[in-house]
């Protein structure tokens, strides 16, 4: 799925056009990781966000190939398991998706009763927090009117840019999957991601 | 984990972004079914469809299946009928679309000389409605730019977020579908499918 | 106006055109629930399906809503889980899809190293056989040049009409969901849709 | 949406493009509704349907427009009840379509317990029988392997051509609209549409 996803980098942000009040630098900064300025809040969550996606990149192995590692299906059932018992536990009824390293869906449960939007919801929040190594949240407070990311929501068949989707790692900081949580406030949705996302050990 | 997280609060809701009306405060509320405070028209509306949304919860019945209900037909039709001769009433011309309890077209009509674009918005309102129990235009106050559900429309193939569709529940609550109207103002197709939910009994 | 109708009948399945096993009066009868004939495979199993498939229809209950059932979760994990150790216990690996009643994603688990052009395929096959409450190896007898279904395919947003997907029902034959599997052979996806389907019950 | 359309005229036929069994000139002339050759069975059928389709053309009216007829919601929802009253006498479950002269959803009605995947198909049926003013099962037998359409299915959308839609029409033979029935065998299909199609006078 990589292939499908096109890097934004600096010379993506053409003089005047109209991306205001996150500069072309300080917006790189939020990419790499280390905020430059005074962006209050979202950016600096976002910034934190970042760096930890850069934690780990993919090393060349034998034969010159790439070693990875991925999710496996025992782990994210155990990370499905586990939102679900959150989300029983403050009161709500959430569909709940984790795709694996490539963006592709690997498990998903959908409680009784929780709303049917919520699928493709939940699984747009998993594949958008893979396509991007970033909590969804952060490239919500991106993309909004005047943001260096804004109305990245049409790419990809479709982005989900609220909070709900969190990147998935391993011990050494490999992405390697992400959790898409939809049902109920969004502030509810990010917490049954994280408790989710907690069984990952 | 909790860090990755970036959940939207009160302070994501820019003054003058478009937001009006629904605090994030009283937004939990929606969701929650408590209308806090004085929102007018749709979110009102809202409210009380919230409030409603959350009082069914299907049960398990022989062999472990759910016990549910759905939308007859004749019900459908009833709905379409009452939708219609509210919107000769008003002097309008409409297309009015009931889905069932699993988000599937059940009734369709078009008056004489309703809008064309309107025959896939009436779909996408009854759909919209149904899949997260709510007023579409409640969906529509929360996904401005700077709302908690900014974008929510790519989601789910086209989702329809400003007033005109509304749940329908059966006697005790239980949501047995959704009614979608489009053809005039926002207002207008409101009051049209309010009249078409009002038929159910 | 019956001069406009090409029904087609016994003559339409030409000799050699792929359609094999089922002419056009066993068809029908496959369509109301008597097998005619010896129909291996797949279309065994479709006839009693379809069989089946007319047993429950939905009555109205109070309020002239219709009394409906759906499938549980608790349900469409334990189809997953038989259906994954059934995939084990053959050799094979596999994507398993559970829909509801509604036709909409309940639950679904990819095995590791199964393939990821099956995560689509089992969703529409489940989707497939709970559009029309038949096995979709059915549908794809019927489909086949010269068939009278040919080229359903393309409705629905894209149908799979080869085997692996099972209508599943409760006990008095109420369609509550579908199980679609696909991973391996044909004959594989379709041995352990029915390991799945065995669990309901 | 006629200028969606491209029409199939003539030159479309390359040499060596693999059609076969239906030569260029005998194609012709089923479209304009003599069949010049020994095209037995389907070929006259589609003859004859197409000669009719040609009866009525729009004629220029006052200030050069074209004076032309559309269905009303009247017709259209008069046609449905013809056809649900037909369907509940063969003891089947439909799934019912009408579009209008310009091949635009005017009325629908789905039965309880009907096939949910019928919904796409008896609207694509009746969009199908519009945008060629033929029924659709004519389309199929020119649609198969070797056949002069081979493949029309995959334009417009998506088309379905077998039996079930029928193009509507006025009395003087100006086609107004369409019906498009899924649910059943084919046959029925075509029975019940026959039925709603004679509800219009």
């Amino acid at each position: 799925m990589s292939d499908h996803v096109a890097p934004f980098t600096e010379r993506d942000v053409q003089p005047g056009s109209g991306v205001e009040g996150v500069a072309a630098s300080s917006r790189r900064a939020v990419l790499r990781g280390f905020s430059g300025a005074g962006l209050a809040g979202a950016a600096a969550l976002a910034a934190r966000g970042s760096a930890r996606a850069q934690e780990a990149t993919p090393e060349a192995g034998e034969g010159g190939t790439l070693s990875t590692q991925d999710i496996s299906l025992e782990q994210a059932q155990a990370i499905i398991a586990a939102a679900l018992e959150k989300a029983a536990e403050i009161g709500t009824k959430m569909d709940v998706a984790v795709v694996d390293a490539g963006a592709n869906l690997k498990a998903f449960a959908r409680m009784d009763g929780a709303w049917l939007g919520s699928i493709d919801i939940a699984i747009k929040k998993a594949r958008t927090a893979r396509f991007f190594d970033f909590p969804t949240g952060v490239l919500g407070e991106l993309s909004q009117p005047g943001g260096p990311l804004y109305q990245i929501e049409v790419s990809n068949g479709g982005l989900i840019t609220f909070p709900g989707g969190l990147p998935l790692k391993a011990a050494d900081g490999t992405v390697i999957g992400a959790i898409g949580v939809s049902g109920s406030t969004v502030e509810d949705d990010a917490e049954v991601a994280e408790a989710g996302a907690a069984a990952i050990g």
